[in-house]
């Protein structure tokens, strides 16, 4: 019996089939461990070109250990990160980052997941003042977990402000392909182009089993890097097998058909969604994510045959996550279930 | 072409083939992240069986992350964990148990490998003195870092001195499959039922491809688990590839079936090394490590042909490990070069 | 010459006499160090007076030692701290709370400094959940940092809130006996019986020279707490000198003296204030606090004729603190120099 | 009546009165708080006397808090800090090294509490590993913990070993003054001239009553320095109390007759002892410090009537510590009832 898709979140979804097959491949005999070994060469390669020989790639375990121990890199106990409040690092990493870097978050309200350099400045005010931590790094996801995404501009706006305030740029970019995929953009031109310092970049959520990588544009800041890896305990030990998917999916253009699929079922549910009466979209649809509220009441019954989360209870606002293997059927019987619901419900609201 | 085998690690081993399939046969389509799927409830459950039903386990990434949450759950800040000075958690963690859990370790020197209750004694002769860290945790490798393993009965008076004094007993089982084999004892026999508190239980080095289990027999340290695991950083999101691997590695025999291939190749090879001459077998060969004096001159020649590490540059001793995949006709061509070098050399020595 | 009086902080007065006589009176020969001294058992056991006997009290060299080391003790790092956004422990301690306990601080905007049950209660919505820190301490200020006091009926609220929710309450004491003379209410009826699990009470700015105390009512927290203060660098090696001054303050009726004096010293500096043009009182003044709004362009030459900290450069809000040794000539005086620098103001505003 | 004097430590005399004077003198008025006051100003410019103009001087509560800080200052979490096993980092600050920098401490057992660089060689021959710490400080005590000296060339050879190799020189002074008295040399001339890099300089135990600085003579360490003490808790707000003291200790020679003198009482101290049947001298005196072998059974005796610590309860070694307020009279007591206590037994043995 096939499991159905859920629109629960990307990281439901198994494992592209030629990530599959790329696993398959590097489970040849006997390589040396740690790294060491030519399919993390190839897979190291692969990020060069999409990011440039200047960057330094480390492969580690997953999500929350690229993001603490990039930012481990980037700063002291005493100073601080800025993110939005709505960002993975301040809410859903269980306080990793201050624990592992010993730094505060200062996280600022925004309404749709991005920051900008004006809100940015009342941070600053206390530069110099012993009492206060020292904002260090400016924190961004990309796309947020608001579905929105950064504009190149945007992008080189906050990188600008913080360099010129000593401050360095960090990318959580768990799902940066898919904000490639709607800007058009490359890799780089969204990344290292745009003054990021250093960023995740995620593979599991667009089609890998696990791993993810740090990738370091100043080499000051990588010098020490696989101390740091090492200690946070996120060198893998047959660590091939994360370098073998990431060289899959970058060497071809897998990464982008991945994401870019992922975005078109999005913009095919929120199409469809628009269409259903009380429902209404409440972020812009810019990668792979639809944020809607749904009448309260109906929210539990559609649950039940389609798995998702509720982003808000107050405002019965939920979150709609598509794959890159989520298909238009998956859309029509998703839509079909919710406007079932509340159509036939004898008080919609 | 086939890449040749090594005897530096078995993690330069690949993943068995029944592990593969088992990954395949769990890639298949949408389950809920992080452990809430059917796989993780069948690897559950499989754990259940080993080490009873009052055992909780916590799937995590790879192994340093098992050892040092493992302790976290254990200590508070001022106690220390006293251990092996050739403990993994001592020397080849790069510092992650102080970091991550503050405490101090205190290491004891011992000949092989095996910490026993009389050195352990004037560790607590501190005991209440608020100058001083207070030992709360003795972690045992299982088997040692030299190969070497705990009979039943030294587990259990380690565990019996822990216990008397107020201390807990912390296992090391990252290859805990290869002294099954050796003793011929249970898992369950092996930990809980010698009164180990907490285990670190190894998958990657058994022929998995990444994956390692934190089980914990006291309740009252698994309580609060799933945050320090996630806060560690070593939540998965895509949880059911571990668990297929844990699965299909406890569900049958094979955990049992590689250690003890493995071990049974180790015992050739030191069965064959012993007739070369100017070799010496420097520990007792209990597990998938043989530990010998090489001489010193023709180390490097050696390690050209067949890679492995030199456990250590004063006495020219070096460790060779065997995997699940180690053939007999790898042994014949290791010993077989290191016999020719030796002594086609007009000066053995 | 006489130095002048500040306003600044009440940390910018000295000593007072009594204690100073104090601290001479315990320079008498040797005693043991690290706190086993009669003078420690005299200053204890005028704590057990105020506080009952049940309380734990523990002396350290300050104010932020005694709120981190306070909160470590009452927290594992994957849990949380709930406080006010214009706490002592959120902004005036250069992220000590977070490198030291490892937690999150979750700080809540408030008009007055005042945590609430009801804006407490969104903090708890992901209980349970291991992807989100969970919240263990509610901290509050008494007197808050805006001078507001809590009545004892808003501490119990708030005890009872925390204590129904799984949390204990946290109690940041630095100028306590501000609010118990204010509330003519006895160091207990405001800690203990209001439902406070850990106090932080302060000496220095009360008159002492140094020295702070960690008062824990709840004997499950104390019972390491010896270790979490070595560990943490507070323990004094001459403790005497720190017993010696809480005994001299606490013994009597100091503590009170000195704290109702600065309270009315406030009060009095409120009452003209009000009556100086285009000055506006911004907080009841409940403390030894003032906080008042001052026209922006004559707050620079004030400064320059009497010390003190603007609070809020974008409102012009300043705040003005009395001392146990501010004097009515004190307040005239500087009163008189702002009614004088506003007034003989061509533009007054 | 009079207290009497101990050999406990000379943590347990009590303040030299002329730090008294200095103490009353400074409590005049009020002064701004942290540091930005006059008595800081002059406490600052005596240190720049004595230690150099480029050495940034950060005074803090205690010695812990010293260590702890400068180590942090020198120190990333994955390095290592290289010390003696008898290190007060390493015993008696129950874990606060490990807890606050991350760090492993590697200790080294040593015959007389001191480094020398041949043993420190194998330290670094793993350099550039990422599983393993990567050493960063070598931290010596001067005087160590037996109460033996570094002669100047003892520690130039430690400073350039450390130096040619990538490493710091970190010295714990809390006794430096008693070192400085016993060679006869200049406190630049021990430290800074001699490639220390950060020192922790004591005040307590040569009559102040509390405040210890932390030295630093490496500009890119003291950079952010102010950060790391408020955020290590180890800011005072009445700073003048630290600084007027430490004013007094430097500006004159008191800092020097006070460690005379209590070396002085040590030799005289050793002297006497010598003569005593049945008690032997483990330790070279060269500071204020007796290291002796007492007869076991007579120890507990004489600490009834003197008290003073048991070094090590193995060997029967006890620790006799003298002050600047220890008087001949004290020597001829304390040694009178040793003799006394082993002649008149019957078996004195």
């Amino acid at each position: 019996m096939k499991a159905s898709r859920s629109f629960a979140s990307d990281n439901n979804a198994g494992v592209h089939p030629r990530i599959m097959e790329a696993i398959a491949e590097a489970n040849d005999g006997h390589v040396i461990a740690y790294g060491d070994d030519p399919f993390t060469a190839r897979a190291e390669a692969a990020f060069g070109e999409h990011f440039g020989d200047d960057a330094s790639v480390f492969f580690v375990f997953g999500g929350t250990g690229a993001n603490v121990l990039g930012l481990q890199a980037m700063t002291a106990p005493h100073q601080a990160v800025v993110c939005a409040a709505t960002a993975h690092i301040n809410v859903d990493e269980c306080g990793a980052p201050e624990k592992l870097t010993g730094c505060k978050l200062i996280d600022l309200t925004t309404p749709d997941g991005k920051l900008r350099p004006g809100p940015l400045e009342p941070c600053l005010s206390r530069a110099g003042d012993q009492h206060h931590v020292q904002p260090r790094v400016v924190s961004i996801s990309q796309p947020t977990e608001l579905g929105t995404v950064y504009t190149l501009e945007e992008t080189r706006a906050l990188s600008a402000f913080a360099h010129s305030n000593g401050l360095l740029l960090h990318m959580d970019g768990a799902r940066l392909s898919n904000a490639a995929a709607h800007l058009g953009a490359s890799l780089r031109e969204l990344t290292v182009e745009a003054g990021v310092d250093v960023l995740s970049f995620g593979g599991t959520k667009n089609g890998m089993m696990y791993g993810e990588a740090v990738v370091i544009f100043d080499p000051r800041l990588s010098q020490d890097f696989k101390f740091i890896r090492k200690q946070g305990t996120h060198l893998p030990s047959k660590m091939r097998f994360i370098s073998a998917q990431f060289a899959a999916l970058l060497a071809g253009d897998l990464w982008l058909a991945n994401a870019s699929h992922a975005n078109r079922m999005a913009r095919l549910l929120a199409a469809e969604l628009q269409c259903v009466p009380h429902v209404n979209l409440t972020q812009p649809v810019q990668s792979n994510a639809v944020f809607a509220r749904l009448p309260p009441r109906h929210v539990s019954t559609i649950q039940q045959r389609y798995f998702f989360y509720v982003w808000n209870d107050q405002t019965s606002e939920v979150r709609l996550m598509t794959s890159f293997d989520t298909t238009e059927e998956d859309i029509h019987n998703l839509v079909g279930i919710i406007e079932q619901t509340i159509t036939q419900s004898s008080d919609p609201e």
